[in-house]
């Protein structure tokens, strides 16, 4: 699946992922009106507006990205009728092609990880009959609860050729509260992160890069440039783009010297573009060319940073 | 909400939570079959299998038992259709008056923890309209993303007299590859025990206990004694009971001197008892009274490891 998510890199020239993490607050009034005359103010009203501006963004950068990255809390906070525009969203995104990354942070011991990880990247059964339950690309998973939490996941992408990416160090600003603490004389998120390079072996999916990535927040670019030369074959999903603070310049320590290895995620800069004073001619009812201006623009910031890093060499 | 669970610990004379983390292998075959007949081997049908399996446990156990815990991994693999049976499964728990522990270890940046909180403890706005989402009354959180990634869900829990669990030291085998790595001398989960305290300091449920509990393995009594005093207001949530190895007599320290602060979890000891060849003469079509015979015997088990420790003092 990573061989898939570099090809789409190299296609779109767009290390870039746009976070679907919908808040009713960030959907234009016309839409939120349709899906509450339709279905009431109700959970099934919150989630068919959901789906429906998704679906206006996600047509309309489809073409520029090679991912999307669902944060799955924002659908689950409405319920069973978040978790149906959940699943739409991912199935949708499938069909355009697009790779999906659920962000769903999941981690447990080992026969519960199992659960999650049928569930979200693999299949099950059900008397003869095969079914996937949400079926995205990649996951995100919390390693907190060590190996035998994250190799149900592995054995998954393995037979499944998907992949995962591990939280390594978050973008949050009290990361550091425990991921920071010094073990041994090195931050814990070093271990971490040396770890998730030797779970990646046994799931490389292209020459040069292993389905088993990590994440680490675009607010720690130096600590990215240490974690960068620990994991040389993980993939790193970089959130913290944008409304989070991190700049195209911070970026550059996340990438290999092969211009790939890194893929950089931003949400709400993206999705509610059309609510910045920048992007605000647009207007509600062109949100939708809101987020492509935001992706242009965001592309053109991380190409630069990307093309000045490469003068350097 | 840990005033509640005390109080029907007290009553029930049971410090136990029936862990309802079914799997279809657990399912007498009467019930899949009834289920499959109405609906097809299909995600429908595999979550009305698990519904009606969870309804006969918990009707044969709810007199027993202060509390139940449904993981919402098993259901979340089988997509919408199981987390249609989790939500069913939470509301007819709550309606028999038991207390749900929602077993969904979630976790994240600030803003997206607040959304989990939202739905799973509290309330979403829809227009002008307020809903809850699954609306548990504890769940678990995992503490990798440090306090601000905790916070929302506290918050919440202040607004709606609801409770955490958050967790310190897993039941899992691999759980010390990263909870035991030795921070200035003293092992990772202490320092996370620590927070926990001061996290339920501005969460006080009783005068005695906070509504913000921690999760330590019965696989681990040394560290449980050591988290005891760490956490001296903080409930335990202890699973590991039974099929993960954890004996009665593992559990005592677990507890404080005045015999509360501590609920033991029992999952497949207890769903899946019929299966076993102590409760075989069930069969499966007793399946139910053989899981209230085991929480019958846990419950004996757990009170003669308490009353021992009674004598000591």
């Amino acid at each position: 699946m990573i061989r898939k998510l570099i090809a789409g890199i190299e296609k779109t020239d767009a290390p870039i992922v746009v976070g679907l993490d919908p808040m009713l607050s960030f959907i234009p009034e016309h839409i939120r009106n349709r899906a509450y005359e339709e279905h009431g103010e109700t959970l099934k009203g919150a989630g068919e507006a959901i789906w429906e501006y998704n679906r206006g963004i996600v047509d309309a950068v489809c073409d520029l990205v090679p991912a999307v990255k669902p944060q799955i809390a924002m659908y689950e906070q409405f319920g069973i009728e978040g978790l149906i525009a959940f699943e739409r969203t991912v199935r949708y995104c499938r069909d355009k092609g697009l790779v999906v990354i659920g962000d769903i942070k999941r981690g447990d011991i080992g026969s519960t990880s199992a659960a999650y990880a049928a569930g979200h990247l693999g299949t099950v059964q059900v008397g003869t009959h095969v079914y996937r339950g949400f079926d995205e690309d990649f996951v995100t998973v919390n390693p907190y609860l060590g190996s035998d939490g994250v190799k149900p996941f592995i054995r998954v992408c393995q037979e499944e050729n998907k992949g995962l990416f591990i939280l390594v160090k978050t973008s949050n600003p009290s990361s550091g509260e425990f991921q920071d603490r010094q073990v041994d004389g090195r931050p814990l998120y070093e271990l971490v992160g040396e770890q998730v390079a030797i779970w990646g072996e046994d799931c490389m999916g292209s020459e040069s890069y292993s389905n088993i990535g990590a994440v680490v927040g675009a607010t720690y670019p130096e600590m990215g440039k240490t974690l960068r030369r620990i994991m040389p074959r993980a993939y790193i999903l970089v959130p913290g783009y944008g409304a989070q603070g991190g700049k195209g310049a911070d970026l550059v320590h996340f990438f290999n010297e092969d211009g790939l290895g890194a893929v950089i995620n931003s949400s709400r800069g993206i999705i509610a573009a059309w609510q910045q004073e920048k992007y605000a001619s647009f207007g509600g009812s062109c949100y939708a060319d809101a987020s492509r201006a935001a992706v242009l623009e965001m592309k053109e910031d991380i190409g630069a940073a990307l093309a000045s890093k490469k003068r350097l060499y």
